[in-house]
């Protein structure tokens, strides 16, 4: 075997493949499948030296990492993971990253738990909760609550375009909530009669905004118009730390069809030649400013967003090289 | 016959049903209706003297208002058409009576052409129009601009649930417009393109709060925090003279199956014993307040919200008695 | 008797006395004396000549209005009376006179109930109403609800420094209302469990400001922060003519033991030397700017407050010169 | 003399003249100019012929008006005028021209004092007034204050490029007001010192927009995050009554050199072909919304910026043909 | 003696008995009697075991603890002098404790006027202080600012229910500044003469909002309305740890007679039988969401609430295991 | 030589005056010529104990310190120089305080175009860029922005008094950029047009304040209104340590003349004694409050305002006490 050739375990490549296939999803699932990899390939790894060992795990998490660039929960866990991996011998690198996989998989376990009781203590006996999206963050919140004898009951916003909220209605019922199904535009209308608004993220930057399903900003304007309190439930795997140094995240754009289907599209013009383009456009999520939400719920405490980069450099230093480039 | 009985003209009672049964639909197109009812009515109505002439008029109105008692335009229009009714003799009635419906009906068909006009002022070549739900009047401000060779722009949110702005996109298109679709979610994001909000009312109350599609206000907080100003067009058909006496707008509530199909539904858990009952709510319209409107357009020129009370006292002065009820 | 000498019957001047010691107190308490010793006069008045007779009414009125320049229902009054006063002899000047302090009598007797009435259909089934200070035209608004079956519960702020609150809560417990009693500091915690804030009016300004008990505007400014809408009830009588010209309203200050008695004063230091002046500021009303208002209701209807002034323009129009100085 | 050809008196044309060159100015002024112009046209005027009278007075009315298009108070002047304008033969149409013209400019020249008076009755004994720009409506407010014994300072903004507040800086000392000057940039420190901020109007529109000099809509903006009410002092020959129907009113762009000298422009790169192009942009207007201004004050009183579309009404109708254009 | 019985030295009983009784009241106040009773607990102990002496600590921290648990100076007292108390040895432990007791005491004493100093920066000679109920951090930094030679005026409100701004207007005359009593209804009047507000807090929560007396927070929304910054004295014992995992703070209601007398109650119809039931709401505190406060002033320096939970994270870490528990 | 004598090396005094004529400016330069001058001193004393060299070091330092004892940058710098100067001889605390000064001139050297980098990071292509006053900061992020493929174009403010906008226009236009000039007045109105507001500051404080050139304040609240980000770019070297402890910055007020030239005082009146006294004011900075500001960016990240304050507790601790001072 070729010593600069870099080995990728099977396993790695598997579950790349089921994340670039959306088949594993959920920030937490994907962290929790990218360690989990890493920790096979190093358990398997017939690497002959140390640096073998080193350069095929970076390798099999640069082949992780490129699945979804843009996802913020991988990258975390893969640099926790490489940050573990230490030794003198291929059998210490091999224990010592199996170890940092394992206890990154245990904290993630827990992370959802310890944040769903640090929301709950926000929640009230009879508090009424609007939803938006579905987020297990946002219902660990929920559930704990309900655990420690809080009863909520939930106004769900359907979530257009993939009305995800009909997931967050039928867990909640299976938790016996009772729930008030309701679309989009109804949202402010019902908000005179919610006590928070409960949201998940898709990341956190820097400057406190909360990136989160298309519809979370506008929703939070309007709460603050209403005077209802905006809550945020995001473990600290969604902090992202390239936006310290100003970066932007980037707003996927998703399948027009969400949106419109074939037959709809039909029905209104179609592309017809002698009619101007139609236009339709589906991004995935938007950004809301930290001036219009009151707490962001984390697994290590609750934080107005304003200092939230308090807690991204604690975790994160300053520095951003990625081991996968090293 | 006796005197006493009041008689419909069975062209009346086929407006009533196709209004009752929503065949015939759109504030104008109904007042449009009730008004050719009447005069047809007249037309054929064989009352022996001029008291059972007005007393099968007003019948006539009565069994119309009744389809729908909270629409708005219906009532202007019969209001309009009995105060015209005036004569000593059978014909003097049936003659005044139809030019009452006539002009009425002449001027309803310039109104919106005539609103269109005014709303077009308001248009520079090259802005972008966000729209909400399917308003002609809205739509006839777009045409106007486009006949005096103003290009525009739209946005159209779907505006769910029953997703309006299909009709919109397609008749927009038909003008030429090019036009991006979005999911009612969306809006806020894309506020950044826009330069105006344009949409219709289903009423306006007199302490100048925008009764129209459920949305609305949510839409025109948005704007504001944004910096894009809210225009309303509505012809003054739409103005709502009951809330000059503090009446609140009743608001319909809608099928469920608009917003959750049976399927959808059944998916999430249904109506299982085990689970709490699942509430849907749909309501068809929402309250916008008139601190975010910016100018409401209508055919006798434009208004900011706070001062079209003073429009509805000139229209229709301070009484509240209806003729049908005379 | 000489010509020259105007003569003032003693009926006036009890009632001018009476209005000087608060005797007669409240705003249509006041317009309704003021409109009766003017008729009273008119029908003792012995006056040998028409002029005679239109010299002594108004130096009644003049008289009457002396007692209190700052109120407003007082020359509205006066106004209204010597309008009416009309005719070649004194006969004929003096059955006018009487017409018309009868007419403004008993429209003014009517247009609390019609107030009421029209702030009555403002409020729903189960609403929670906050009172400001004791007001008996918002609790005509109250009680007309109460009549047409709506049931309202009142949280009631206590009023300082004169706990007008205390007859609020007694009048409203008297009509089977729930009363909540609270300190004026505890209205922002309150105002999440109130669907309106209700208060009166001492005057009306042109500008749309709301002239009322001190607390008024700090209470609207936490009503609109947590998004609860204002409703101001006042008669048409509460119109500030004077405003049209710009006028400010002055702000009566009222006695410094209202707010700290004789004891109290020497418990935290008296009037010693060694000590610094103890000022106490006691200002009977302040001014809320209109944006803060949601609704004036008046016995002509709902305005918003910034469309005031064309009322106020219709009813007393842009001249201001005094009858009682002609 | 043919009699198809108007005849325009010399006297208008070099009214007219003044007009375009600016060297009468200022909104009142050009009113009364036009007026007198069309007055003198009248006394000259040798039409042999009513129609002729008529048709040589609207071509001079259309000399004027075309002289400044954008304006507002020149149409308006022409408009009162040219109504006045009646009568069966030449000599009663000179004379009714005549009297119109002067009563207008009777009016005209009271409109500021009685504006002013209305104006000052807003200020208090000790205030503070922030000023923009050079208005001689503003400045009669001030004036009538200090006639009534109101002492008043001023903190004058210089109001760049032109720097008219050393206008209002010297007229304001000349009345013996105590005047900081500060340059505009200053403003939002300044505000913490000031109570009122007053400025004059180029136009005031139907949806209670104020145009006025370039910088009043920044100002208002910062005046009500400070607390500090903003009036505007605004004849109605200010009124634009083209905006009722929706027209937008045209921003002037002045002069790049009022912004950057020759040699200013070449220390910054001039036009070298080597640099991107240099625009340098000057437009004289910007629109204050409703929602920033307090009160409006005109010779009819005061009113809140959402009422002023009623005084636009009673003033000039629905209509907005044009008798230069009969 | 039972050995597994703890004993708790009746001076701890004295002070719990006085805290509880509020003989013994103020943050700090507390603070200091409760380190000091643990102290005199540990001078007096005749405990035989290190184990045993350690148990009776504890059980005295218990003690005082359950008086007020939802005070939060007390347990932070608590835990400061608990943690300091090491060694092996029963002398060892004594000294320790009564070492870390005097440490606390000793930075206790001088929080206050460092506090002090560091808010009087803020103020600026002639500044007005407007204040609310009586607290000594706030006291302080006024204090301080006298000391520097910085001259202060105060408007304080007298606070309902308990009108604690008596003691404040008392304690602020004997440092020589002039004061104004206000009733806390007209505070919103007096800002527009007010430079800060000035407040102290009960307990500050990790969200950054301010527990403080009931009327806090109506204050700061209108300050902020009115453009007047608002300053929180907290010193750092008032930090609520317990905040950062979510808890809310419990708001203690207290007796119905501090708001209506006895008399009072009976003159507004008492617990007549056929009267609704009057209920009085007193809660002693309420919440202030940090947007609406300027600067939190602590001894380790000022801080924007915002970011005070990084200072609540230095000073207590992550963990809120209690020591009383242990 | 005395030896309580202290000496200052020429070169030091030369930089000292260059300081304080200004001819030596702009944050980042003041910081690196006190730095490099220390160096200088350093390197030619000659000291004979260690004890002297120290002190004249100090005695250096404080020489430049008095210079321009509001700036923030310098105090920073010597700071930093001083703390590095360590060793028990001559020769050691020469070299060290050597490398000091060169370690800190190598980062203040990176610290500009690492803030560039991120500072352009928050930029994207297209986008349009305001600024107020000229700032080396603010330029790096737009040069940044270029050099990375990102195009922008800018709307610069002049910057009234003295038009620093200017040399940022041509700083811009020798990069490349399209540069439109106009009044500060006109901003508001270009906001609609902007992406970002960019600007550098003169100090930031604890409480997440900005102190910039006047204006910024006016501006930040505009861009607010109209839904454009504020972006603040400021070295570290910006931070004002003192501010920690409530001290507010002070404003420095330059001269008239930048204002008000000698003509144009004339030419309004100058300073006849007739007249009222013409007061000239001209602040070099305001204070933008926080909740204005989106993100200020350093070398060392982007902050919410909120959160600076700990950076600053980071870099400089909680004490205060100035070596010079030692």
């Amino acid at each position: 075997m070729d010593s600069d050739q870099s080995v990728v375990d099977p396993a790695v490549t598997a579950t790349a493949d089921d994340i670039a296939a959306m088949r594993i999803r959920g920030a937490a699932t994907i962290a929790d499948a990218a360690a989990a990899a890493l920790a096979t390939q190093a358990e398997r790894s017939d690497a002959a030296t140390p640096a073998a060992f080193e350069r095929d795990l970076r390798a099999g998490a640069r082949e992780l990492y490129e699945t979804r660039p843009t996802a913020v929960s991988l990258p975390n866990a893969l640099r926790y993971v490489l940050r573990g991996m230490e030794g003198e011998t291929v059998s210490a690198l091999r224990s010592s990253t199996i170890d940092a996989a394992e206890t990154f998989r245990a904290e993630l376990e827990q992370a959802q738990s310890k944040l769903g009781e640090i929301g709950a203590n926000r929640l009230r006996d009879g508090d009424v909760v609007m939803t938006h999206c579905h987020s297990t963050d946002a219902l660990a919140c929920i559930e704990a609550a309900l655990e420690s004898g809080t009863a909520v009951e939930a106004i769900i916003k359907e979530t257009r375009p993939r009305k995800q909220g009909h997931i967050t209605a039928q867990r909640l019922r299976e938790l016996g909530v009772p729930v008030t199904l309701i679309v989009d535009n109804a949202a402010r209308r019902y908000l005179d009669e919610t006590d928070h608004v409960l949201v998940g993220a898709d990341s956190i930057a820097a400057d406190g905004s909360v990136i989160n399903k298309i519809g979370t900003s506008g929703l939070a304007v309007n709460a603050r118009e209403r005077g209802v309190p905006v809550m945020v439930a995001a473990q600290t795997i969604k902090l992202h730390p390239d936006t310290m140094t100003g970066q932007t995240v980037a707003i996927e754009m998703r399948a027009e069809t969400e949106v419109l289907s074939a037959d709809e599209r039909t029905a209104i013009g179609g592309d017809a030649d002698e009619m101007p383009p139609l236009r339709v456009e589906n991004p995935a999520f938007d950004v809301t400013p930290p001036r219009y939400v009151d707490a962001i719920v984390t697994e290590r405490g609750q934080f107005p967003p304003e200092s939230i980069v308090t807690l991204m450099r604690e975790l994160f230093g300053e520095t951003t090289a990625e081991p996968w480039d090293g």
